[in-house]
């Protein structure tokens, strides 16, 4: 098994942590037979913007498409680049041309993290967000009336495609099919949002058909989000729009204390581009540079592109390692109200699981 | 002082909860010294829809509008008709129609309510959620494209006019300028809605230099509904479209476990129109008519309601009066943990309103 991974770090903290990932990345192959072939990019980063006046060179697509995965980091330093730039320029162009019309996240309560909600414990939470990452409210189709008078008249198209929401439900009743609980949860909010919404689910409803095993339910988004306060035990696999997705995908992080250790990938299933996998954290101007970065989302991170590619072992084992690295308070950054830095943090992971 | 309100219970509990609501304004006005001509209308609600075909009678523009408020339970009963029937033929209807383009929605931990956040007292959670209530992401403009094909197309139009962003604005800034803290948090997600979203952007920041006193800042929905769980100890005003305005209010509730008392108020400032006053809380079919509904979110919502009508001495007796019944748990009903029915818990804040 040989694998051709393009490392992207990016802005910020993305620079500190994804060379802790890639660590993590190398022990894996040693331990478990595979060979990766790692490409660093210093393009995707506001550094390169300011360069060269782009985020990404010409080429980018021929130099990425036969990889077989996208390592990345996090993207953006408004101080310098406006986020319609430097994210627009990157990211989202890549989710976008390479069709990762799928977005994963797990929400999971690990040991070790403190928790936000009162008396939930690690296990009382596990389920994924899974969102649709190209078209619907991201659709930057539309514009401006009247332009800056008292008239001014701003539009901005949501849009859904038969392809395009068939396409993200199917992948969420896939997974919720292959879990025990079998149990998907559509967000909605067809008794505001008159016109898309009920299209959405009424192509859920379609979809459901199809996997009679599913349970499936739906919650308007503004008592969905209410949910994840009060009841984050009762979902296993939630779906929802690029918005939507967006929304509950920082907020179950958020519930469960780990949204600055919560990996995500945008998948192109088919495989016929390669998927990019990146933390839920951003570049965090406000602590880049000071070696305090939490490691954990970008070794997360790791595990979860190893998943994606077909080594389910090393991704267990990856967090595995997180999990009793974590249990150690002495392994903790300062976001886990510990004092250990970047480079301890991830010693801690690296140690455990050449331990197990 | 002389107020004519129109009493329009609903569906479900509404139909339980605003009795209740109704003896706090009587009680509030003996003893405050003001009077009520209360009309009570069975009128938008599913009931009547069954018996007319509509859910409101022809003239109801002319029968509320000379009213100086609406005091509104709950609507909707789906499994008689439709959410889209039962909303935008009533409450939707009246926001629009009255140009309650302000929903207001207090987020505040109270004594006795169960907070699902680890270690929040009482006294640390107190803010409002500002909403646009008119356009936004709620304009029902658009359509479908293919119906029925695989090449379906659906779209939907988001539209902001600086009239109604302007105004909503106007209403949050004020707000903000009379509380002690004088911070305005804006929601926003202009790194992802790259057209209508940096225009609101814009205008908060117009808006903001007519306000130099207030603090201001901006978080992206998405990690906004993060710090909801993280830090709500952060906020003092928070303003946000339509959509958003929808999600942080049903959120916030949750976070304070108030989802079940919270009231609202859909607001036309310059009172051309009747305001309209409602608890956060729907219909909720599922407990509907055994007598065990919490009355306190409808007699709040007559707190609301009389402190927009300048009785703000009554108001105020009103929510200590709510605290007071709080503290004890023999009044809290079962969403609470307690025991007590609905009347039960009602009489124990006319009591605690009566002995203040
Ligand atoms: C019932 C629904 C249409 C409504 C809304 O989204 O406005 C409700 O959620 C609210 O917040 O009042
Ligand atoms: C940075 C931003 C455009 C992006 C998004 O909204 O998609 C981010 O929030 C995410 O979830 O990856």
């Amino acid at each position: 098994r040989h694998y051709r991974i393009a490392v992207i770090p990016g802005d910020g903290i993305g620079k500190e942590v994804v060379p802790e990932g890639v660590r993590i990345l190398e022990a894996a192959a040693e331990k478990f037979g595979f060979r990766l072939d790692l490409q660093h990019h210093a393009f995707g980063s506001c550094d390169y913007y300011a360069e060269h006046g782009t985020m990404l060179p010409a080429n980018w697509k021929a130099l990425l498409t036969p990889t077989d995965a996208i390592f990345f980091g996090a993207v953006g330093w408004p101080a310098t680049v406006p986020d319609h730039i430097s994210l627009w320029g990157s990211l989202l162009q890549f989710r976008r041309e390479f069709d990762q019309y799928v977005n994963l996240r797990p929400v999971r309560l690990m040991p070790g993290v403190p928790c936000p909600l009162a008396g939930r414990e690690p296990g009382d939470i596990d389920f994924y967000v899974v969102r649709e990452n190209t078209e619907g409210e991201y659709s930057s189709v539309g514009g401006t009336m009247y332009p800056g008078t008292e008239r001014e008249i701003v539009i901005q198209e949501t849009v859904m495609s038969r392809h395009g929401v068939d396409r993200i439900l199917k992948f969420a009743f896939d997974l919720a099919q292959s879990r025990p609980k079998k149990h998907l949860t559509s967000a909605t909010k067809s008794n505001g949002i008159a016109i898309t919404m009920p299209y959405w689910d009424q192509r859920v409803e379609a979809m459901g058909e199809r996997y009679p095993e599913v349970r499936r339910d739906k919650y308007h988004i503004d008592i969905l989000t209410a949910h994840f306060v009060l009841n984050p035990d009762r979902f296993d696999v939630v779906v929802g729009s690029n918005l939507f997705g967006d929304i509950l995908s920082d907020l179950g992080p958020a519930c469960t204390g780990t949204i600055g250790i919560a990996p995500s990938a945008n998948i192109n299933p088919e495989g016929r581009f390669p998927s990019l996998f990146e933390p839920v954290h951003g570049s965090a101007p406000d602590i880049a540079g000071q070696g305090i970065a939490n490691p954990i989302g970008q070794i997360w991170t790791a595990a979860m592109m190893l998943e994606h590619l077909g080594e389910g072992d090393a991704a267990n084992a990856i967090v595995a390692a997180i999990e009793t690295a974590l249990r150690d308070p002495a392994s903790r950054t300062r976001d886990l109200k510990g004092s250990a830095t970047t480079r301890e943090a991830a010693e801690a992971v690296l140690r455990a699981f050449a331990a197990a």
